[in-house]
């Protein structure tokens, strides 16, 4: 669809680096009392009194994160945003700019980029942050996206991985593995849809799944409702990865160990469906799916009331002393090592 | 030679990506006092009382900004910082973290992003910086790099690209072309070795030249003499795309003209006779060459004299007013106007 060489389409070339910059940034206008200075500069100009400053940085690739034949580039651009955020988000901050890396090889027109922009801003919007920065490249091959998001937090609200104890309780935001069956679901279409390009696909009823895969929310609503709680966590991250593979980091970095429930994890009804449609075992699923953007908490025991009668919490294990190891307890009861199985696309790659 | 199967080489695959990631961090240990939490978290946590934060990053890619047949992993390392820190000094601030992001096939061995890596320490022990975080990817081909440089300054301190007026005087740091000439002689000899893997170039002559295309060095000593000497810039930037399209964007971003002087142009002797070896005009190749990472900025006339007797600097011309455009007065003491020619990788690319 891309590849389309329609005569509305832009070349990149005729644009060049400079014009291509001034025509995807002019419509982000810094708002934060925080940013003295955008883009346009050497470098943006920031300032924050008195506040920590919280900092991380992710790449999307074409081919190893992302496949534009099923995730819409403006979908892509406000995902790549997501991703970052959430990071922020799971050490309780708040989130504030962002910088934009972009390399593209000449087979996008500039409209392509435009659209990719286009969610960039409408996440920038949603989630209230500047966009102050970056570069844009050539590339010999595909499209790379790399974001660098920044934001603050007071010095005694900064939640590490590192402080959970034994006997913590271990609880997660919202529902896992829908990411990762909407991806399932996208796959699965763009198979019979190049076996029958007529084919007119249904997909209603996974339209929760496949938001989730292309247009994840950060939570952005979690460090604001800790603060109303009176709630600090002991040890936070988010779930990109997949739930195991976040709860081994909690862990390792907290040199603690962890009982996982089974029966506790959440589940949207709609994961539990496609999960039997494509005879996938669910656990599995939110185990190590991945991409749900959710954050998984450790809290003190005497904090459980705070956050007992809140829908945006599940509590799905405990923390235990180190050498007691990280285990899944199944329904049926038995003990199974936790195994991370998360991020292996270099694994996936040989084979 | 990277392709080369050698049985001491370990396969990306064999480490994951967290296993990779400890491997290459395990030596990053923090040491600035502004560095609260390093590598290992959701995101690095840093503080800055009362001072102005600088963000500003760059991609680098295989490619289209360097070639590995004659960058060394170690020397494009520390370019890549390099990079990065010449856009904060060029905000006269003083550079305190970077992110490291790196993407890679797995045509790379373990041994060749551990060489990598060095550059990159290199670079942070030598500038006083610390390696705060980042992102380890997979890519479908070669090898790409994100860094995000972090630095900071008083707020009474940081130049804009904005501050120029008419009558400032403009100029330069160090030499301009060598980093240009330095690629064109390695191009050079890519091409003799190929015809004849024998050959045994002598490049002892070209010395500086390649030394300042493999292995550039950011202007950090710069803002600190202008401390010293009490001159603040009206406005500065830093010389990556050539000569000619950062005169442009400061009288874009001032409102001024600019007239500036070829026979004030610094060059070294090496360039030269370098440019008459490859029948180029030197003054095309300080105009449009690039990748020089000196800094180019403006004074007032009254700080002349604070400036006129340092080695470091050469006044090559003025601000004017903008109507008046922005020319080259050559040594002919012709009239021509100035033209970006600087970076055009997506053009070259169509050719």
């Amino acid at each position: 669809m891309l590849e389309d060489s329609q005569q509305s389409r832009t070349k990149l070339s005729e644009l060049g680096e400079f014009g291509l910059i001034d025509l995807l940034t002019k419509n982000l206008q810094s708002k934060l009392p925080s940013t003295i200075k955008g883009i346009g500069d050497d470098a943006a100009v920031l300032e924050f009194k008195n506040k920590q400053i919280l900092v991380t940085t992710d790449f999307l690739l074409e081919g190893v994160h992302f496949d534009l034949s099923y995730m819409p580039l403006k979908h892509l651009g406000y995902k790549a945003v997501m991703v970052n955020l959430s990071d922020v988000y799971a050490m309780n901050g708040t989130a504030t700019q962002i910088t934009v890396g972009i390399a593209v090889s000449n087979r996008f027109p500039v409209e392509a980029l435009e659209e990719l922009y286009e969610g960039i801003e409408l996440a920038a919007k949603i989630y209230n942050i500047d966009v102050v920065g970056g570069d844009t490249s050539s590339s010999d091959k595909g499209l790379l996206i790399s974001i660098t998001a920044i934001g603050m937090a007071e010095k005694k609200d900064v939640v590490y991985r590192s402080g959970a104890k034994p006997n913590d309780l271990l609880v997660v935001t919202g529902d896992l593995g829908a990411a990762y069956m909407g991806l399932n679901i996208l796959k699965r279409e763009k198979e019979v849809f190049k076996a029958n390009p007529n084919s007119q696909p249904d997909l209603d009823v996974y339209t929760y799944l496949i938001e989730r895969q292309l247009k994840p929310e950060a939570r952005k609503d979690i460090p604001p409702l800790f603060k109303t709680l009176g709630v600090k966590p002991t040890s936070m991250i988010d779930i990109s990865d997949g739930l195991s593979s976040e709860i081994i980091h909690l862990c390792k970095s907290s040199k603690v160990g962890a009982n996982l429930f089974e029966e506790k994890i959440p589940l949207d009804p709609s994961v539990i469906s496609a999960c039997e449609e494509f005879e996938l075992d669910s656990t599995t699923i939110a185990l190590s799916g991945g991409e749900d953007y959710e954050l998984l908490f450790t809290i003190a025991q005497q904090d459980f009331d705070k956050i007992k009668a809140n829908p945006h919490f599940t509590v799905i294990g405990h923390m235990t002393e180190e050498n007691e190891g990280m285990h899944l307890i199944t329904r049926a009861n038995t003990k199974i090592p936790l195994i991370a199985r998360g991020w292996n696309a270099m694994k996936e790659e040989e084979n």
